[in-house]
């Protein structure tokens, strides 16, 4: 390889996020010594990830992970092989999901990346470690056991229920014994929730106004709330809990192009008066867990019982245009792109 | 007793409530004959309650609780005593807390009130059912031993510190072992939270920015939230939230008097990325439980471990300017309003 391809962000994004946004830059091959703690990686396969949009904004809210100056690497979550490691745990031909950088190779430091590296067994593929086991099904996976818990017989809706995430939250809830609808956008989107993640009903919010098909579809109100959207998705459905509903707070991604955030319901006293909960929660809390939560998936998966769907794409080029698709609902399933070097 | 005095509303609040919208009216004691599951009540002592507010305005949120329209009478929770009865469960001179009217005498239809009648034992004084084991101290003593349970050490923030619910809940999380830091309006307000609350960090928030104020007092984050303020003193505690923090919502005054409601806050990604919890509840949820939470109550207040302040007004005339006042924080701690008849 004689250069490195780099995305870096050209323009922090104001509103929707367009693919003018990032510029492609060509580099040579990092060669200076690795620094101790440091790794050399080769990233084979990118996790197009939506919660990264809030890092290409300045925003000051979210002091946790850092926001991506103009002109910096764009961060992603990738499949990865060690080609040469300067930490102990690492050696080269390491394969390993990592929070990288959408480039041909990066050099990185495992020790203070937001997301905790996960190291693959040899009979685990770059695509089963993107895709059924990925962090996204584990964010499901314990989103919906452990923090939302439905009991057998609830009524529980899944926002962005056909992503990366939310088809797999439905499935596990409807493992669980809970009565499932799943608000997605477009007809196909809602023909695969049916027939593939079987649940009891798919709500296609642009064929009409979310409020009156949420009536239809949950009359006794909604127990559960799985939220990957935000927004006017987040108040219809807090407008429709029961009393002593639960919302999982997963993502916001409606929210995430919005200069002003993603702002809480209109009116708190709905929550006083309904008794209802509302908890967010990230995936790396569950980091001691993910073993327990693959292999639960996997069986899953192994019976028929869990479907994942896959949005492959191919290059490192496309990688901007598949982020802007995440945005638009442009996709079918959890988006991968594969680089071609 | 020749006629019957009473406060309807005289216009909807829009902002800011005012003596003037209430209006006096002087009308015949009722005669007419009860109803099946009516009864007839003198109401005694009125409790001054800030949720009232929201009774007030026309908005269509609150469903469960129904707007009082112009004309009709202000509702109010009420020491009263049964003068007459239709109802199989009391008889005349039974003597209750219940959800009545500003008015001398009320007519009453228990069962369909949204909050249940709590009788009265011989030995419990109107102000002690109305002030140390009322309504309000159970919402404190539910409100943080079962939706926040504060663990040994944590720090507890608590909003409306001063106020008939605030002052409780601020006391049971420092029973419960916790770092208590309660928010207020006015030195003298900090002055009682300190010497006879005796929590670990009183704040006035006239007294400079609640951000700033909040840093300096929990340096290390706000393990849990117990809110009855709503609006910036909600945002500026989830700014300083700690990671796993909770957030206790029990009331939103600051918000009752705008006609937008009460908001959340402004960007849910900061509850995800925290995971942290956000939680309605009533106290009438507890209703079973009420027996329990009034026998602990007591038994702290016997020990003088539980402290409560009565700021007690007299006569039925000057109901609406306790209620002006409470909104204005000038009332020294739980607002009761005797009759004068």
């Amino acid at each position: 390889m004689t250069s490195n391809r780099r995305w870096v962000l050209a323009r922090q994004p104001d509103g929707p996020v367009q693919s003018g946004d990032f510029r492609l830059e060509e580099t040579a091959v990092p060669t200076a010594p690795l620094e101790p703690g440091e790794i050399f990686v080769r990233n084979r396969l990118f996790a197009v990830a939506p919660t990264i949009r809030n890092r290409l904004k300045a925003a000051a809210g979210h002091r946790r992970r850092g926001a991506v100056a103009v002109g910096g690497a764009i961060p992603g979550i990738a499949a990865a092989e060690v080609l040469a490691s300067a930490h102990a745990a690492y050696t080269a031909g390491d394969r390993m999901v990592i929070m990288s950088q959408w480039e041909d190779q990066s050099r990185l430091r495992p020790d203070t990346l937001p997301v905790p590296v996960f190291p693959l067994t040899p009979d685990m593929s770059f695509e089963d470690a993107l895709g059924p086991c990925s962090l996204n099904s584990l964010t499901a996976y314990f989103g919906m056991t452990d923090v939302g818990r439905p009991r057998a017989g609830e009524t529980v809706v899944v926002s962005g229920a056909a992503g990366s995430v939310g088809a797999v939250a439905c499935q596990i809830a409807r493992l669980m014994g809970a009565r499932v609808i799943g608000i997605a956008g477009g007809k196909e989107k809602c023909r695969w929730l049916m027939d593939q993640a079987r649940i009891a009903a798919a709500i296609d919010y642009r064929a009409g106004a979310l409020a009156e098909q949420l009536a239809d579809a949950a009359p006794n109100g909604i127990d559960l709330f799985f939220d990957n959207v935000g927004g006017e998705t987040l108040q219809a459905a807090v407008d429709r809990m029961a009393r002593h509903g639960r919302i999982v707070l997963c993502g916001q991604i409606a929210a995430y192009d919005r200069p002003g955030g993603a702002p809480g319901p209109a009116d708190m006293m709905r929550l006083v008066y309904g008794a209802i909960r509302m908890e967010g929660f990230v995936v790396g809390d569950y980091a001691d867990r993910a073993d327990e939560g693959r292999a639960q998936l996997r069986r899953w998966l192994d019976s028929g019982e869990l479907k994942v769907r896959i949005d492959r794409r191919h290059g490192l080029l496309s990688l901007p245009q598949a982020f802007v698709d995440l945005f638009r609902g442009a996709n079918e399933g959890t988006l991968l792109v594969e680089n071609d070097r």
